[in-house]
């Protein structure tokens, strides 16, 4: 009994949507610090500002996305992170035929980084715009009240495609996750992105599997769009709802939780040991809406043992050939499907992180 | 002008439903701790494994719940009760015509015991598997970061009747609260649940009512399931929007709230002091939404005074002959149509209880 | 491109209604406190009992709504603001055609200020009944746990009209802000009430704009009624989803967001220093539902520079003849748009200051 056990409503254009892209590196990845053998590596804000350049693009049955290269375009867009106080300008090019824009959610940016067209923010077909990002850590006014930092898992989408809200974009898949990481907080060893699109994950007709390995320290960055309301659960796993899905300590007053109700725009994330006191096995994530999960809204937590395999999950044979490991950061679990719009955030950190530590 | 002002909504079945239920023991009471006369009661974690007998049963009308005892299932199912580090084997037995299944939210459990047909953890009609639920207290991790505690307000459920996701099993009633306590976390004195399941309360076609007396510690266990998202409110009384629902201290930065919106599979729980502040009274609770609750998701947490009178209830002549007082926590307060569904809980932990102080 | 550029769905008396409402005076605003010239103003408790006098109106289009003065009804009601600790008596006077009552959030009161009519505390066409809220602290229970306090980010509205809920006053436009502080807690220069009322803001058919100037300190209470859930998202700014909006110190573990999902009767407020760290600019806030706010519920908070000039908002001339500076807190910078419904809690809460500092 494997996925296709599920009821799964199909979308047109959701699958071939996906068709033809592959894995990315990463956007921009913070260092990493480790003081220790066991110590997780943490989150360094760079010393320097960030360059970036990223396409919109029209991508077959009329779906659109973001991406690091030209034709390389993803559904959802790749993971941006930012450490507070670094500063991203991010250079759009739009390759697509309409007007488009990259609008963030969290970073501080003038108003002429807003992506609107009401203050003619966006970018024409064929041109290219310049929008800078900055962060902050938190801090004390001169008024004596805490200004709060930028750090938190938000996202950033079109925001003109369609309606000067961008319904059209974001339908069509103009969206991405963006983490904004406090100085010292704790990376993941890979990182995932779930979008409930409407009735869709990640444009998809049926959630995309994920694998890990016992032990990896998993992210997931769990964002809303369209028009309805969701209620996110993972079997087997839980996290505090604070600001990094970690507890601080054990008198943090946060709720533990392992479903939660979201709604358009919304962000949330997690961080989680995979198989954390339950072991491996095919752990379903799902919108607990029940008719949204009976069509399709469902994908696999794949928590493989050192070996490779997945208890209980047999009759898929397990990780395939590009299976990773716990530790070996480098290589991302991504299925063949998965690879194929879900786990892209998990790829680009994991080589990202490569490269800096 | 009672309970009858209302214009509810008549679910054919909901009352037939809930026809024949009658009061339980309770499933795993935490044992409690105090220090002093009036320090309030505290959870202590068990010794040793727990074992619990649960049937899955069929109901009038189509509708199927979970007992503790043969022939007296109920809607929602028993209260289970846990204290972190408790370990709980619980034996199904299902006396249904369909497979069904139990899915815990929160609980530490290997995939074997996940309650779900793809990995065959799911019990066939006239057979018994036993589930086995671990849970811990939070804890620091070798890498340096936290690891949540499994405390929380959960709720346990059927996975697999109707559809993959249980969809036909919530309907028809197979759910049920589920609280896992923190060492040193206060008991209450009464908990209730209330289930938010589609347009029902309880499957019910009119919320129950909840007897209690002024100075009371009230738990309200809050579950939904279903399609629709709602806002649970209750008048008077209000709580903290963390883990225990009670302020950790006056620097706690969590809100304080009446109101909060829910969606399938969320769970939270409050604890309050029956008419604290504000005295006896009829006091509503319900869902905001406003057709929901013109409909009937509404009902009352009856606060009597210690003579057993309710003030503005008069037509309702008080709590009934099952009325109990503040202190005597063997006897629920349950009014005779509560105990229909409603407020078995209250009378489980308040029987449980008695056995253990 | 200016505000013309959305498409905005009309609402057959939505800008009716707003029709002839004028500016207030403030409700009960708290007292100030300010130890130095650049220290935050901060909440300090009333010694003594306060008495209002609140007018239940029919509003033209079948419209009604509270006010502070006879013939002078809006839609949202007059904020009112309370200490914890305070006392508040409100006399209310029924000037419409039909019963209707006032049922707040979250203070303490007595079931004979519950506002319903099962208890009799609704108030007849044309007749008077007097409602006393209580506020109080923190503190510590007899039993050794801690009791919340009243402070928080609460509503008022009739419960009658229409059901035994107050759909149809609800719907007519019977709400309002209520926002009780903690000693010490920081005042706002200006606040402003923003309710999700269906596919309306503040009964209008577009939302209004709010005009305040860089540095101002900023309050947004955003309060939701009826069918719909929401979500709430501001342009360039940020806030703590805890008690106050504001952090408590770099320590606390409250996620920090832009967007907030809300369903009726939830309310919660938010206090930003307006464009810190992002500048002037006409920064959009929408509900983030695709279809809400293609449909009008959409407004823009007009930050302008210290000389009055809002960047890209140049067609429409920066702030009108009524703009304010940022610390002459007298002065509301509400435009002619918004003081007809939506932004009266400024002029309120700013006029009312003037008379304590």
């Amino acid at each position: 009994m494997g996925r296709r056990s599920f009821n799964r409503r199909l979308f047109a254009g959701g699958a071939v949507a996906a068709t033809g892209l592959t894995s990315m590196s990463a956007a921009f990845p913070p260092e990493s610090a480790a003081d220790e053998a066991d110590a997780v590596k943490k989150a360094v804000a760079a010393k320097e500002d960030r360059h970036l350049k990223l396409y919109v693009e029209d991508l077959p049955d009329g779906q659109m996305g973001y991406g690091l290269e030209k034709g390389k375009a993803t559904i959802p867009g790749p993971l941006i992170e930012m450490v507070e106080g670094d500063t991203l300008h991010i250079e759009v090019e739009n390759t697509s035929k309409v007007a488009a824009s990259l609008h963030p959610h969290g970073v501080d940016y003038e108003i002429t980084s807003d992506g609107t067209r009401h203050n003619k923010s966006h970018v024409e077909p064929g041109e290219t715009r310049t929008y800078t990002w900055r962060t902050h850590a938190p801090g004390k006014r001169k008024d004596g009240t805490w200004r709060e930092g930028s750090a938190g898992y938000w996202n950033y989408h079109d925001h003109v495609v369609g309606t000067d809200h961008g319904t059209g974009g974001l339908t069509k898949g103009l969206y991405g996750p963006l983490v904004v990481r406090r100085d010292g907080d704790p990376l993941p060893d890979k990182s995932f992105t779930i979008v409930f699109n409407d009735m869709t994950i990640n444009n998809l007709d049926a959630g995309p599997d994920f694998e890990v390995t016992v032990e990896d320290r998993v992210e997931l960055i769990v964002i809303t769009h369209g028009e309805l309301y969701h209620t996110f659960h993972i079997h087997g796993h839980r996290w505090a709802d604070n600001r990094t899905g970690i507890l601080t300590g054990p008198d943090d007053p946060t709720p533990v939780i392992d479903n939660k109700i979201t709604g358009p725009a919304d962000s949330f994330g997690l961080q989680i040991i995979a198989g954390e006191g339950v072991g491996a096995g095919a752990w379903m994530y799902h919108c607990h809406v029940q008719s949204h999960s009976d069509m399709g809204m469902a994908g696999f937590l794949l928590v493989a043992k050192p070996d490779g395999t997945v208890p209980g999950h047999g009759d898929h044979g397990g990780h395939g050939a590009k299976s990773g490991k716990a530790g070996e950061s480098g290589k991302s679990g991504a299925s063949e499907k998965s690879a194929q719009g879900g786990a892209e955030s998990g790829e680009k950190a994991a080589s990202g992180h490569e490269g800096h530590h």
